[in-house]
């Protein structure tokens, strides 16, 4: 996904080189608030995503640990795709490009009973996010 | 700079259309707490930015309300580059992105003292670039 790139300690930069992709940080959207799971739920999002992008992301945000790939419960044929507790840490991130994005868009709009909720079982989800991690591992 | 996206009423779509790009939000970040001004600043900071995807970024920076291009007044001849009240309000983007970027690289490392200055200063930042916007409007 990214090209070579000098690597720089500011932790901006170094957010940057993770998630400083527009796809990544919609698809962190989609399944920290918008409970998307699947890779079909999340080629069907209302940027339409091209799967050959979509496909590229989740492989880069499983490698630098945003995201696990599991087995989906329901039909073990089919993955499922969780935040991990560090992609769950980029909620702040979110919110505050909610707050911008509200801020000079009048005609933005997104779930805010989702959000709220989301924002709110933040520590619950976390936790089973670490339990899932450990099974996983 | 994009290429035609779909746009979401995502308010988090919304922002990445206008800052989601790596680029982007390095020169933000650099014009909000480095205090990088010219193009010969920000053209020297350590990610190593190619001239002509700073021109490119700076541009659309401008076009989107995030920057303003003003004068030198120390020399007419050269221009400056300052945040709008737009730009400024990212903000809680970047310190977020601190926050994420320090907890998850242990190597991470930025002007503290600079970044707490400019919280600090904010309301004044955004009264200052209040009345530059409308001088040079």
């Amino acid at each position: 996904m990214k090209k070579k790139l000098k690597r720089s300690a500011c932790p901006i930069g170094m957010t940057l080189d993770i998630v400083g992709d527009r796809w990544s940080l919609l698809i962190v959207r989609s399944l920290m608030f918008a409970k998307r799971k699947t890779f079909k739920d999340l080629a069907t999002i209302s940027e339409n995503i091209a799967t050959n992008i979509l496909s590229d992301r989740l492989e880069s945000l499983e490698r630098t640990g945003i995201i696990m790939k599991l087995p989906d419960s329901a039909d073990g044929r089919r993955s499922i795709y969780v935040l991990t507790e560090k992609g769950l840490d980029l909620m702040p991130v979110l919110l505050s490009m909610i707050a911008w994005g509200t801020k000079y868009n009048p005609d933005a709009s997104y779930p805010v009973k989702m959000v709220k909720e989301t924002v709110r079982n933040k520590t619950k989800l976390i936790k089973e996010a670490r339990k899932l991690q450990k099974t996983y591992n």
